[in-house]
């Protein structure tokens, strides 16, 4: 018999049918057992005699053959997407045996630590909090390809191995290639820039890897980077624009699919006022220090603190979990950096900031070959380095910018996940690459 | 004045514009100045004098308003989409100046080596036919996942960075993790098999790497790979089921959106017949023999002979470009794969052949964890490096397979390219990562 999957069911009262999937919980009252199946759809009640599902242990796998029936009023479960109806069990076959479980399982939220859940990550993919995690992850991804789709942006493959660090290299892999040093991309910045000079508006989902020999709740060694830069702009503004279009295309998806989800974790997609705000650096170090009376004002940079702090006052005085800050430093930036003509101190440079930590920096980038140049002797790098990223603007660029958003820490802070390494399938770190590294060999 | 774009100026006969992009191709006549300009959507022929634009050098990044006017019936120029108009120019403004092209830009087809061509990768990204491959590209890897969507599959990020090499480490790249050894990943198998156990269905569109020490026009070692996996299978033909849906889903996308660019390459889409033919090993080999007298009947795999020659029987006798072979042998296949109960000593293991040669392999993978575990021992392995595995499959899991495909190969032989590296934007190999490694350092 064709299978039917568990959300399908609602509509099948008094057919009989056939439902494949986990063991996820069992209550066995001897003569009679309650099984609640789980499939990628969902969750179903299951009732059958102690003969029939006796023997069953949970996460095997079975194949149930079972009528559909609608639950009395009084035994509705409000909690369950299939709480009217259940099934009677008549056949049964199991197609997989589990091992007994070395984790519970059956609590709403895995009370596990996260060095424990991650040691039994694959048992804890099947968890459906753990499931919604990534679920949502997927929408937040393809949300922001469709965004820049519809933009008429080109999604590229950005490399993993590259030849140089031009940007410092205290915090990269190298990787041995055949005779020669390589390293790991910390970012497609260099190459998403000079693809503009050709196709003029590209993106990419790729990974970046930062070797961080630090244990935060905020950084993976390998993590998602959704990338998009494109040129012909106007001025900055339209970088903004662009962003803030994708980042309430990506909040709309993943309110229109993910309610379910949202909701297994209480959570709310952040609050959006009709404009995100944007403030510069130093006028935002002015109200941390107005109201806090901690002092800033000449840091090149917000520190984590400061963060918070700003993404308050942009929620009590402006209505809005998300503010832009701009006017970094433009000595501390990158030689690509964009100085504001009217203040060349401070670099168009802007991070999105959201529920009290950085999700994204980007900004306008330097289009004008000689001035690029100077810049890369500055800046103290060699013209070698970044040969391919010369060779584009050389040959005539017009303005350009862009933004990079972190597809973890956006699925963290949706979420209200207390640690990045959760919003990560398989998250690496200086301790874990899948296994704790101490004890892998 | 807003920007209009080229494909949308045969819409705009009679107004005046403003164009934005760069002077492909320049006809000067001294007192009249005929222009290619390109932007993201094409070609589009500009005229003017030789005062307005006779300083005008190619690649400049120009802004041009001007006229639309309709060409007469005898001057429409039937090679390009907005050959209908042309554009009488009446202000310019250069937006930024170009170097002298180093190459010839403005032949139909870039007259330069390879080798050259990616020396100036930044600049050939301009040229109409390159920009080509990477459309075709981006929209099959957007159909692949498009088609997996559609069947419920969910997408999730598979990791670069492993902990061990478990199916033999002769061509992996080492990467210096912290105080570990680490490497880079050959594909993504296991990752996707361990979840199918807790999501069923899943896909990913991810970067593999390989250190083959050879330099040959089908390889590179950092390469897109295209993997779908899903289980509650009841045999391997809903593997190749689901391959051939998700093929023919790729190939309608590049019909229906990408007939300029495959007119620009005098290609068509595969042919297909009304099922891709499905043939044994050594039944291919039986047929190869009998067709060439080279007897290849006893061998583990086809050679690229061998794939060229089933690949012209399947077309010559199936109509199709396509086939499936199967049944390789189990012990040259990973500890996984599922062998033929009717024939043990073969795998259910089918790489997918188009155009002769291999574009995708996959089939139905072991699912009970005691055999699985078996083998691992029989193979050779060590337990810890398939740990996450293992463990998988130790509690429950449904029979299972699924395939991978190259993004870049299915590009190339779409296009009918003659190396793999044209369709590979940054195509890195023994000799080459953006530079060429021997001038590099």
């Amino acid at each position: 018999m064709e299978r039917t999957l568990v959300e399908d069911t609602i509509n099948k009262i008094g057919e009989t049918i056939t439902l494949k999937g986990w063991v996820n919980t069992k209550r066995d009252h001897s003569k009679i057992v309650f099984i609640d199946l789980r499939d990628r759809t969902g969750l179903i009640q299951i009732v059958g005699t102690g003969d029939l599902l006796g023997s069953l242990k949970l996460e095997d796998v079975v194949s149930i053959e079972g009528l559909v029936k609608a639950r009395p009023e009084k035994m509705i479960n409000p909690d369950l997407t299939t709480g009217t109806v259940e099934i009677e069990a008549l056949k049964l076959a199991v197609l997989s045996h589990s091992a007994e479980l070395p984790i519970d399982m059956s609590k709403e939220t895995l009370e596990v630590e996260l060095p424990t859940l991650l040691d039994y990550r694959s048992l804890s993919f099947r968890h459906p909090k753990i499931q919604a995690i990534f679920k949502v992850q997927a929408v937040v991804i393809d949300a922001f390809r469709r965004a820049l789709m519809e933009k008429d942006f080109l999604e590229f493959q950005a490399p993993s191995i590259i030849n140089a660090v031009p940007e410092g290299g205290s915090e990269v892999f190298k990787v041995d290639y055949f005779d020669h040093e390589a390293y790991l991309s910390q970012s497609p910045q260099l190459y998403k820039s000079l693809l503009t000079t050709a196709f003029e508006r590209v993106f990419s989902v790729n990974h970046i890897f930062r070797a961080e020999p630090s244990a935060t709740t905020r950084h993976l060694t390998e993590a998602v980077s959704l990338d998009a830069e494109f040129n012909f702009i106007e001025s900055v503004d339209e970088v903004l624009d662009m962003e803030e279009y994708v980042v309430r295309y990506i909040f709309d998806e993943v309110q229109q699919h993910c309610q379910k989800e949202l909701a297994l974790f209480n959570a709310t997609i952040p609050l959006m006022s009709e404009k995100f705000p944007i403030i510069k650096l130093r006028d935002a170090q002015e109200i941390i220090f107005e109201r806090t009376g901690r002092d800033c004002r000449t840091e090149k940079d917000l520190a984590p603190d400061d963060e918070r702090e700003i993404c308050a006052w942009a929620k009590e005085e402006k209505g809005s979990d998300l503010v832009f800050v701009s006017h970094f430093l433009t000595k501390k930036k990158p030689f690509y950096c964009y100085p504001d003509p009217a203040d060349p101190e401070y670099a168009l440079s802007v991070d999105l900031l959201c529920r009290g930590v950085e999700w994204s920096s980007g900004g306008q980038r330097l289009n004008d070959y000689e001035t690029i140049l100077k810049n890369v002797h500055e800046w103290g790098l060699k013209e070698e380095d970044v040969a391919l990223y010369l060779q584009a603007f050389k040959f005539g660029s017009p303005p350009l910018g862009g933004f990079a958003l972190g597809a973890e820490r956006i699925t963290m802070y949706i979420l209200g996940l207390k640690n990045v390494r959760e919003a990560s399938m398989f998250p690496r770190d200086m301790e874990r690459i899948d296994l704790r590294l101490s004890s892998a060999k």
